[in-house]
């Protein structure tokens, strides 16, 4: 890699605050080097992290951390940050089992003052700490640094309308570089791509020095220049030059904005920043994948990457031998929206995620991404569903949470027919506990009128999708991260019995009663244990009979899901043997009560024991303690 | 009551849009009378009806109801609605058990477009509405009607985002009284207040003629005019009249505002409002108890009543003989932050629901109101604590689905110290539904590092409430709505181990394993059954120590709890024998997973056998059975 020899003198921030403010460029042009260096190895998130090298360095000149707060939000950004206190020699480990967490995480540093994944909860936290350290008198500021897709989710509105009118230092700085993951909707971002007003000459005429005299390796910014001059022009031309700013409407005070490439003025305007008094918003003007040309261009796919060649980028992937349960749902959706002009999609924001690129030039008028608003999604989607269409909720495990009450109060209250494709449920791999999807089967089986399905493969996904999507009331199709048995696919939109399971093997006296992913392994461990498996395919409604049937053919009853055991699907077989009279032995396995880190998810799988090994052992053990019981 | 001769004539909306304009001020004058009287004898939610008098009518008026879809927002204000819409003659079965919900409801009537209860969903719903509508191409117009208050919460932002951008016919109707249940806080109620700028000073010509000529037995508005013309002498003052709208920044087309008390007026607006094309948005100033003045003098305490003299208020309310689960939070959160300097409480706009009105008083700058955003409060929860504060954070379990994913994803993760006091667990009574508490040990229970609590008495709250508060990880107290058994209340902070419950009663054969609210009447059931009782007070941890002693010496065991059977108390009951290897008849007594209707709570509790008799009957019917098998 190239020399980073200034970079090489900071370990701690401390360090980078003894440097001359002249050295802030080179320092991070040093950092913007290793950076892409480093994950061009490791793979992560990247995009944003190289927007975010400039301000990552001021911010850490300028304020006193670690008693002063910085609070990520999302902390896909996080990366120059973690450099920068502490970590630059652990950065190979990025996103790794036992390695670093590619978001901010308290327990990994005390630089990282709240841990974050999901998005729009920095200000609402940092309006927590400076609340607090008024309280105690401490002196220590507090600031937000989120970008303005995490600014669309209600959450964050609800903190600016909190904090704007309280009386307590808190600098939020909005970081803007017109995307979120896939590029933003809604009425905020066009306001504020319409808003780019004060200082606008200087702006321009910044970054375009700065295209002219940027490393050579590192070219860009050309075109952020141009894209601020339509800007003004157009602002001119209809005459719309707002004389208030939407933020100083909720009480915060707004400057900017600022080229957020420019380190010596973001250091200047932010020791200005650090001795202001009440609510501040700095909008600061970054541009994704900053000053590496192929992400620049295309900073959708430069997200988060694999390991690449910086200077050819991510390899194109080679075709997959069996498809993602993501593509098996993307796919099934266009093929059943073709037999029902009433289907429509919603996705909060996870256009490339939940698998709907296909679907929305396939149906753009059928298509809704709705922002990073899962409340809003959830709500919108039963409002579809009152005037008939059949909409199909899109969304990650971890996400619903945040439209639980939704998920309660305007679709299963009301029984009306949305159907929720729950993706990633379960492990996740390398993002860690603030996205698993560990507990969607606790949370949803209590809710009234709901179905549960937890396909077994992608052909049962395909099956069960069909099936949800038939019925006229509330469903959740639930699957795992990544791909399945490969299981062929057909076209079919067949459908099967609500609540109604398969015996997949016939064993003897012990029976493994399986739901969704942990089917394929159940079924691998059944062979050394001769056991029987069933494919429940339902958690709610559960398949009662075939219950009662393997609990009167077998002495020993082994549930395996892919969920917390608390409360999860193991827990409802265990209330229908109680409400049928049935007294036997039942193991239940599933993921623990514990925090799960991030990691390989077969490798985190093993270690909770759910791949085939881990429930034939655990099945073993305890079977023979039974027998001494 | 006086005659209503109009009102009389009208059973639908058809029948309204029959008559002559120029009859509707008298319309809406009978109409207010008649609400008057109704509330008068069943009590419910008053000053916000009041306040859409006119509104009502003229909406009724102008749109094509039930083909138009009206979506109320939260539904306190529905009572007109209720009244034009064929429900005119069951007024008086308001909120009582079989009678009218005391919210919109879908299956009670198709002028109820969505059914309601929690704040801030009518845009996102409307705009689902009307996004089919347009897909179908059936010329139906959505309107959604929402609250100053209801709009500062997170998801309203959200729809605002998401509709602005989109091109769709929506109107929302932003009826602004300057309150929601308290009086409003945030940035944004300030900025509304700043705002009142257009066709004003028709609008103060028009309060003035109005509180004029107002009918004698209802007279007001004065000070709304009084209000009106100081906003404009402010604004003036100090030159700050804002050339765009808020609103305008999110993409919707403002007008407004509007005398939301001249009917004819409104009619007017409304027929043009309906042949606007994109989104809209109308800003209609209302007062909340408008022609009642007791009302308009005290409208938190009028917001819901009971029965009362329209010529006196509400009586005065007897010192109760117990005090309430709330009132004994209230003052244990007194107690313990005189105690503990670190304790600060918050609250997503329940002050008066919650219990502290004392505690604002007595601790000011320890008290947080953060309005309606449940998710916000938590995480600002977690902020606070992560600067060594020691949050409390008061809700109702239904409010608590709203800020699932913050519990789960910024406090429980992290492991902070926050505590939730979660009041109106279990069973609400009148208010229905849509504010069940029926799931929150469900969604709680598979939640890492979080423990779950559940007060048998307003002592046990007391001991509780301390035992949480000391420990340095996430807790949660949840209580029902209303009084306890009356037990004994010491000013003490004693804690007690976590995790341990405690043997009430030493019976045989069957022992009866007892959650929160249950353990009263389960030891009423005792006696008849001579069975043993315990008091879990813990859900998470379980006392396992416990319960393998009562299976021990007992032949059967009965769980019970005022939550959802599906994954609630039982289940964790049924998880720890198995874990055990004990094999034991278990009958699990708790909310059956269908939707409870609402009405008296202790009519509710004996439809769901959740009294002493209803434990005492299921508990013999059950071990009958176990004999026969």
């Amino acid at each position: 890699m190239n020399p980073t020899p200034l970079l090489d003198t900071i370990n701690l921030p401390q360090d980078l605050r003894r440097l001359d403010k002249q050295q802030l460029p080179q320092l991070s042009d040093e950092l913007r080097a290793f950076l892409l260096d480093s994950v061009c190895r490791t793979g992560g998130h990247f995009a944003s992290n190289l927007g975010a090298v400039e301000l990552t360095v001021a911010l850490h000149y300028v304020y006193h951390t670690p008693e002063d707060h910085l609070v990520w939000d999302v902390g896909h950004q996080s990366y120059p940050h973690k450099i920068l206190t502490g970590r630059r020699a652990r950065m190979d480990s990025m996103r790794q089992y036992g390695g670093l967490a590619g978001f901010p995480k308290r327990s990994e540093s005390e630089y990282d003052d709240f841990g974050v994944g999901h998005s729009s909860t920095s200000i609402g936290a940092a309006l927590g700490m400076a609340v607090a350290d008024k309280l105690a008198g401490n002196g220590r500021r507090s600031v937000a640094i989120i970008g303005d897709g995490a600014m669309t989710a209600g959450q964050a509105f609800e903190a600016l309308n909190n904090a704007g009118d309280m009386d307590v230092d808190l600098l939020v700085i909005l970081n803007d570089n017109e995307m979120s993951i896939s590029p933003n909707v809604g009425a905020l971002p066009k306001y504020l791509a319409s808003n780019v007003v004060r200082d606008v000459k200087g702006l321009v005429k910044s970054f375009k020095q700065k295209s002219e005299k940027l490393l050579d390796m590192l070219p860009g910014a050309l075109d952020m220049a141009q894209r601020v001059e339509n800007k003004i022009k157009h602002m001119v031309d209809d005459g719309t030059q707002p004389s208030l700013s939407l933020f100083n409407n909720f009480g915060f005070s707004y400057s900017g904005p600022v080229d957020g490439h420019d380190v010596l003025k973001l250091t200047e305007v932010l020791q200005d920043m650090r001795s202001r008094k009440g609510p501040q918003l700095l909008h600061i003007i970054t541009k994704k994948g900053q000053g590496y040309k192929l992400a620049e261009n295309d900073p959708v796919g430069f997200h988060a990457v694999g390991k690449f060649d910086p200077c050819q980028g991510p390899a194109k992937a080679a075709a997959p031998a069996k498809p993602t349960y993501t593509q098996v749902f993307g796919q099934w959706l266009i093929d059943q929206a073709k037999a029902d002009p009433k289907l429509v999609a919603i996705t909060p924001a996870m256009r490339e995620g939940s698998g709907l690129v296909a679907f929305e030039q396939a149906f753009p008028e059928r298509y809704f991404d709705v922002g990073i608003a899962e409340q809003h999604a959830v709500t919108f989607a039963a409002g579809l569903a009152c005037e008939g269409a059949k909409p199909v909720v899109a969304i990650y495990s971890t996400f619903l949470q945040r439209a639980y009450d939704q998920l309660i109060h305007d679709v299963a209250l009301q029984n009306l027919p949305v159907l929720f494709a729950i993706d990633r449920a379960g492990i996740v791999g390398a993002d860690g506990p603030t996205h698993a999807g560990a507990y969607d089967l606790s949370f949803l089986r209590c809710i009234p009128n709901l179905v549960v399905a937890t396909p077994s493969d992608e052909a049962e996904c395909r099956l069960l999708l069909s099936t949800c999507h038939a019925l006229n009331q509330p469903a959740a199709v639930r699957y795992p991260r990544g791909s399945g048995t490969g299981a062929a696919l057909s076209g079919s939109l067949d459908t099967v019995a609500v609540g109604k399971g398969v015996l997949r093997r016939q064993g003897e006296t012990v029976a493994l009663v399986a739901f969704g992913s942990m089917v394929a392994p159940a079924l691998q461990a059944a062979e050394a244990l001769n056991a029987s498996v069933a494919d429940m395919r339902f958690v709610k409604p559960l398949d009662e009979d075939l219950l009662l049937q393997l609990a009167a053919t077998h002495d020993y009853l082994v549930t395996v899901e892919e969920n917390s055991i608390q409360g999860g699907a193991g827990s409802a077989v265990l209330e229908a043997l109680a409400k049928h009279g049935i007294t036997k032995p039942v193991l239940l396995l599933g993921i623990a009560d514990t925090v799960t880190e991030h990691g390989d998810p077969a490798k985190l799988l093993a270690d909770l024991g759910l791949n085939a090994e881990g429930i034939r052992t655990q099945a073993e053990q305890w079977l023979a303690a039974q027998a001494t019981v």
